[in-house]
């Protein structure tokens, strides 16, 4: 029985450690002491809490539903849940209904998660990574509009046409370590640089190459964000980097076999991601909704599902449309 | 002639039974009684013709196209059309342009549901139920504010910050009563109560257990959306409770075998499709669109595609890639 | 070398005229003698350059990404880059960060169109066509306005209740010439008559029922759209007819063995493009991007998709659920 829980306990840490793509559980420990960190400075525990309740629910949901036992044990049905658990706080305000709403986002979680891996995995060989998180935060967050026990907070959503132009500039050397690391945070919505850095450290612990494509996709979008001039306040935040490093690590060492070749992919695909980063926020914004890692899952999506020797349909009929003469 | 007139009426009476996934006439021929007494009551008869209309042209299409015979005959080719049909005078007022968009949106409305067999269906072996009238209602109803001769009624599209916060208020017994009708009833989008209690007649005769499935939705989605605070006059008007109706009848006993696990995965789909409602009105209201079944749809999909033992994608390496090195 | 630089060339306009799903070099040389004569009238010369950028960059990444060689000399990897190119500059203020802007996304159109080719062609047989173009300049649109080095010029967002109801006017004689070939300029996003007689004369040269499947398209878009009374300004510019245009010629022609069956069916299938670009104008414009060639990517797809014998799901128990009892 001890043994069982000690297990347990073992399992939730590793699924927090896979939000990063690791398996490990001193990983998914320091991410959960990142977390901590950003609760005391802020004062808020709210998302502490939730990540915490978030992750043991998702386990619980993927034991009680017999799904792969494997993938269970290794904290693949878990990661999801831990970010839905992190995010509810962010953006609804703490009430008793609140903390429901977290368990059924979790539980949730799960099952689109196996849902996402008997369809977009099975039949495309893509991995469902955030993107069971993505869907289930923007169900949830715009549900809570709807009802008064719910509130959420944050500002009012804004059309495309509100968006300021023509600002650039360079933030101060100080400011851009803070936002490397918070651009690190911020993949569990933690826009303190501390956490990041404890974060980036539980990282290199698990894995070197994976360290080092998060330092790049930091940097990338840090730079690419400010020389095209994307809002300063939202830059200093570190929105515009966590997909961005998402990406990097995914494309760059994870789902691809590393390579100077891949490199160069990986590269063109953070890139593009700091612009649908800007470009999802725009899309997302008139339902009131945030983004969460939507922009790294649509472009990791892109980028892992090409595969070798799959040409385009040539422009000639499909096989057996319905239109076509049944054959005597 | 004589004899195959009388099978057309019966399958397109089936296939208008086929809305609550049943194949039985008497029901089907029920299901117009419950629109005929809605028109009766308020009036406007355009909602039922347009129904008629719709499970005739979707039928007739299905025949013309050549779709499968036995899939045509059991009405599986027809339920998408008399929701268009009914759906289309419910949003738009009536012209003569309106009958004409009508029999295009019944016409579509197969052409698509062949579409979603064709994709969803044969990859994933997930049902296509009535997505293809959400996705056929939302163009046809978008595409009538580009008209000038197709008139769009109702509310003014608004902003998730237009949503009222804080309500919550227990409605007397009586309405409690209006409500668990009109829930069923709105399936048909009929916001009248004895239309919702002759469309579970008709469910009863069709299966016991449907019936059940069809009484636990409803009472599920009443207590969850009065508890949560949504908005009293939505709540009375039978909206939040049709598309968690389809869920529990869909997850728990048709899609499903039936036990008691599938019933404690049921009861979660059909909470779940209660916020997923909540989360679609806003969503999908600064386009100026009702969310039709799609809370039901969406949520079925999630908990119907999980199959057993398919795991997530490992956090390693997808095969064949483009960007892999070509084996000499 | 010089072979190789020549057979460059004539790939590039092979890829410019596969955006009317030809392959002939002639052909899209005279494609981009419609966007210069475009371009010497309104003496904006950034469209042409952005499409000469966009078949050149997009081409030269399938190179890099060692895609399918047959594929990529008949072109099909360069069609939405060419597209892309002269989007971009038509809906986004000239600057240096632009020539970036298209670069990148040219060279993301050809990520995106192998990212179709290997899901939505490999599993369901249906082709990428134009979608990626779509989506790429979806993205790029929209994270323009996140960028204060990227101005997004044009009308504000306006939602569903902003459209103009009851307008019905028939266009003069000359008028419905000029909307007939504008219907055909705007595929290139060319709002001029002379450059859309000389696409059509191209397009003849390749192919005579392709021709004359682009003829009835127009007829048909110019026909629907003003008896159903759209905003005469924007069936004046020719904006509702190219994406029926190229439904006409995708499903009558190209994609469906051509015969009086699928001659109606195209129809059907064009008439339906005409209501669906209303529908996207209106679901987009909140989020304050064009539709593109959204409306017929999305018909298509939907016409194309059905095969023969597929049924329905029927109203039975699913295959393998999660649910299902393990069998001993």
């Amino acid at each position: 029985m001890a043994e069982k829980s000690e297990n347990f306990v073992v399992t939730c840490l590793r699924g927090t450690s896979q939000v990063f793509f690791m398996e490990n559980a001193v990983t998914g420990a320091l991410f959960f002491v990142a977390m901590a960190v950003a609760s005391y400075f802020s004062g808020i525990w709210a998302t502490t809490i939730g990540a915490l309740i978030g992750i043991v629910i998702a386990t619980l949901t993927a034991k009680l539903l017999e799904c792969d036992e494997t993938a269970t044990t290794s904290g693949l049905f878990g990661f999801n849940g831990v970010l839905v658990g992190a995010a509810l706080p962010t953006f609804i305000a703490v009430s008793p209904q609140l903390w429901f709403y977290i368990v059924l986002g979790a539980a949730l979680s799960t099952v689109v998660t196996a849902a996402f891996s008997a369809t977009l995995t099975k039949a495309w060989g893509i991995p469902g990574s955030t993107g069971p998180f993505v869907l289930v935060g923007w169900l949830m967050v715009a549900g809570a509009y709807s009802f008064g026990s719910l509130h959420v907070t944050g500002e009012a959503p804004k059309l495309a046409s509100d968006y300021l132009q023509g600002l650039v500039s360079i933030p101060a050397p100080i400011e851009l370590v803070q936002i490397f690391f918070r651009n690190i945070g911020q993949v569990f919505l933690l826009g303190n640089e501390y956490s990041g850095a404890i974060i980036l450290a539980g990282i290199f612990i698990a894995s070197i190459p994976a360290g080092i494509a998060v330092v790049a996709g930091s940097v990338i979008a840090m730079v690419v964000s400010i020389i095209m001039g994307a809002d300063p306040a939202v830059v200093s935040a570190g929105l515009y980097g966590f997909s961005p490093v998402l990406t990097a690590l995914a494309v760059g060492v994870i789902f691809l076999a590393p390579s100077m070749r891949v490199a160069i992919y990986a590269a063109l695909a953070t890139v593009s991601t700091v612009f649908v980063q800007g470009a999802l926020d725009v899309i997302m914004d008139p339902a009131g909704l945030p983004s969460f890692t939507g922009p790294y899952v649509l472009t990791m999506y892109m980028f892992v599902a090409p595969k070798k020797f799959m040409a385009p349909h040539p422009h000639k009929s499909v096989t057996d449309h319905i239109t076509a003469p049944t054959k005597a």
